[in-house]
């Protein structure tokens, strides 16, 4: 099995963006490809994450894009698995480097979802969801992280307060990221005192909708070596699913997919939680990276909110999490959201993180789920 | 690197089904790991294919399919490559069996669409173009393969009575087929006198929009072994890409991609056109066929719709060409159609095919392509 590298990335911001879902995902891709100073035709292959792109009215991204990029005649395809579709698209480029098929691989998430307002967006969002039993009875995602939010405050020692503190992390630490969305201070009161929107979550517990595109480029050991000194190593790679809907689950403070996930990665790494220097996890909503930080092995079940609560999730305390500002406040722009957590990390071990550097990093990892985690990818890196 | 094999299949009628898309992929994977004889736990990991899920409200597919089986906790996703869906989560799935990654694979497409009536599907089918150049200048697929079959009409000796013959033949092969969405009997005159769709495509020379699913088990030679008698090997694999816009491009009888699919393909296998006993090719539209004819090797540039006129690619003929029927007469359910040309090799390879058999075929291919060809695979299959 071939070593697997990350030797660039690069993204758009995120946030209401006016270009065209093609246009932003050709500018990550050229940012991706720039910054590992290879050329187009170098790339052997595209793998393409997106989930609504009938939003913008294109489809079959994969040949589009690398139509722009000058190489239409290179494979390309598009991964979905919902929210976490950018890191399961990862996930297929690392297994395709690894196994010999290709050298380099261009890996791009995009999504343009904003113009078609919320109303559209949270209906299509709730197709995510295992619509049968999920969706057409109303239970959109809001309401389905409430239902976590709820069991995790019954069952565990843990407030409402506690779940702010992590938007208000995210959110200190999106102000020093120039890709964010939301880059903006904000306190416990401005979270405690925003709109509830699903009883325990208020607004400030919630990501926004975001458009956005990142990229990377993945490529083996040696052509790796060929082009740069600046580059990471993948060394560990899981995936994992749990039953689709929520009622499936025998708890609802858990998440299989991850544990499953991180298991995988964390024995192909050889590594534990304890190895871990900063970590860009799944934050959709407050509970989601209270609970992520548990299944990842961070912190004992239960205790992730007081954690949390207590800064040690902060950039550069105990375990740096989501230094990027994560979900809530860099953004969602769904199929790329996966893809953007390794930009961060690429970014963090290359020494270009600026403001929210994590000091003296060597190992990062990512976490990105699908829906209520029913699909989850875990990958660990190392700086070289 | 593993060789890989297809121990199961099945699938669900093609045509207008009730049931819903996960219902219908559901029936096709159960029927693939039944014909397998395997326990759905054995299952490592699930491919999916689909195109259009938001019609029927269910995207993420990959777990609720999973759940559905009682194997949530295994890892899936989905894959979009327009019409060519299907066999590049085929080929997927192949790779990470290749790689050792898995033993054993449910690859599963599914298509659900005829009740959201032909605008709607006509609209969303072309974002599957380049919409920029195509679907938003009106030329949606009809226009687009018009188009091609101008040019070659123009280009070379050939009758729009060649093409019919086409629609013809396939409608033949198809009446065996108790799969098939159109299974009825057509004359060169029934095509000829239908309705103009577009310049010089006629009704009878288009594939209808289909509902259906398919399924096949892919695993490992010893994974094989162990279970069955009944199997086929995977001995080529090959993809490729094209301009996506059809003006990108200097021909328009020929699509690039299927010629580097195919030359991977043959690569990868050893073998060359005159080694294959039949093809399942990408008749969309009857020129499509026509065009693959060549771009495969099987006759050279310009000699395909004499061929198919002259019953050279007929039932146990010189090379038997979609001997199910094809999308003309089995139907197009989008995301499922590249994983059913698998279903069908693997019947005739196994014995399955009952009276549509082609006789002492060692040597399957199938060929499937998205959109006017933009992104193609091709596989090759032998018996063991």
């Amino acid at each position: 099995m071939e070593k697997v590298c990350v030797i660039g990335a690069g993204s758009t911001k995120y946030g209401k963006l006016d270009d065209s879902i093609t246009d932003i995902a050709v500018q990550a891709s050229v940012a991706a490809i720039e910054s590992a100073g290879i050329k187009p035709k170098e790339i052997d292959a595209g793998y393409i994450s997106n989930v609504f792109g009938i939003a913008d009215k294109q489809v079959h991204l994969g040949p589009v894009i690398m139509s722009n990029l000058g190489i239409s005649e290179k494979p390309s395809l598009s991964i979905e698995s919902a929210c976490g579709s950018g890191s399961v698209s990862f996930r297929e480029a690392f297994a395709n480097v690894a196994a010999g098929f290709y050298d380099a691989v261009l890996v791009t998430g995009v999504e343009k979802v904003t113009h078609t307002g919320t109303e559209w967006t949270t209906t299509y969002f709730s197709y995510c969801s295992d619509f049968f039993y999920e969706g057409q009875a109303g239970a959109s995602f809001p309401g389905l992280f409430a239902s976590m939010a709820r069991a995790y405050l019954t069952e565990f020692n843990a407030t409402e307060e506690d779940f702010a503190k992590v938007a208000v992390k995210n959110h200190e630490n999106g102000l020093s990221n120039p890709k964010a969305h939301l880059r903006k201070k904000i306190t416990v009161d401005d979270v405690m005192n925003s709109a509830v929107v699903a009883s325990p979550l208020k607004l400030y517990d919630c990501c926004p909708f975001s458009d956005g595109a990142s990229s990377v480029i993945l490529c083996s050991e040696k052509f790796a070596k060929e082009h740069t000194k600046d580059y990471i190593q993948v060394i560990g790679s899981g995936r994992g699913g749990s039953p689709a809907a929520l009622q499936g689950r025998n708890h609802l403070t858990t998440i299989p997919s991850t544990k499953l996930a991180a298991e995988s990665a964390y024995k192909m790494a050889g590594l534990g939680p304890k190895d871990i220097d900063f970590a860009e996890v799944h934050d959709c909503f407050t509970i989601a990276e209270v609970v992520d930080s548990e299944d990842l092995g961070f912190f004992e079940k239960g205790q992730g909110a007081k954690a949390a609560s207590e800064g040690r999730t902060k950039l550069n305390s105990e375990i740096s999490i989501n230094p990027s500002g994560g979900l809530k406040s860099k953004g969602h722009p769904i199929g790329a959201t996966g893809v953007g957590q390794v930009v961060e990390v690429f970014d963090q071990l290359t020494g270009r993180a600026g403001e929210r550097e994590v000091k003296d990093a060597k190992v990062g990892l990512t976490q990105n789920f699908g829906a209520t985690g029913a699909s989850c990818a875990v990958h660990i890196f190392q700086s070289v």
